[in-house]
């Protein structure tokens, strides 16, 4: 089934900005880096329609967007050696489906807790880090190819 | 391609325990209700064998997964009619791939916050959303079967 276009939702902030810097879109979907400088690395996958839930997406639709969330998890994973991945659909404060791929490291903010916990120590991210997290938007490009 | 089967983790949790009672089960993974008297019908979706991330399942296992993931949301979604739902793939303590699937609602003790975050209120939790939380596993059983 095609999914039929959805009216964006005017008070909705994913619908009327891209919500971070795009590295890669499709027609369902766009990648984009959260600017968050305790997690380099950390981006999103944002849904373009307007749509609450995962469960009230199509199956081609699902399948298209958890597609693009695996070869993030994959490209962020080759560019940064991350000791886990995060991965989570919450929505509570946008409500518009999207979601978080975040590398993890021993060292960083909250780690074991997750980045929503309150911290454990300070940030202290390595450059070398920082560089390694540039290198995501070629990996997604070779996997994902240009669109 | 049929996964093989990995030997199980020694140290692992979700290798030794259920990780809390079980309300479906195929081959490649079970549903389990979590004891959180805050969260009634917060639930997770574990894997069988022990993978770190989704991005060491192959295509087959992954999907899999994921249709068990979805269709629980939607099993929760009918039986508990919540605010939102909450999906996430973290694992930092405990790293053996499972999902938290969690209905989530305005007066709930975290809301609109994660469930990690610092709590906004104290849980109240009113009996009916108990008691629906019951009916989870019958709308599980009707979508998925039983195995």
């Amino acid at each position: 089934m095609i999914p039929q276009p959805t009216p964006a939702n005017t008070t909705c902030e994913f619908c009327n900005s891209p919500g971070g810097a795009v590295l890669w879109q499709d027609d369902l979907c766009r990648v984009v880096r959260v600017d968050e400088p305790d997690y380099p690395g950390f981006c999103r996958v944002i849904l373009k329609r307007h749509a609450r839930e995962m469960s009230d997406l199509d199956d081609t639709e699902r399948e298209g967007l958890m597609r693009v969330v695996f070869a993030l998890e994959n490209a962020v994973r080759s560019a940064m050696h991350p000791h886990k991945m995060n991965l989570a659909s919450l929505g509570n404060m946008t409500p518009h489906v999207h979601w978080h791929v975040i590398p993890r490291f021993e060292d960083d903010r909250h780690y074991p807790g997750p980045i929503w916990a309150v911290p454990k120590r300070d940030a202290n991210v390595p450059e070398p880090r920082r560089a390694a997290a540039a290198k995501i938007v070629a990996n997604l490009l070779e996997t994902l190819g240009a669109k």
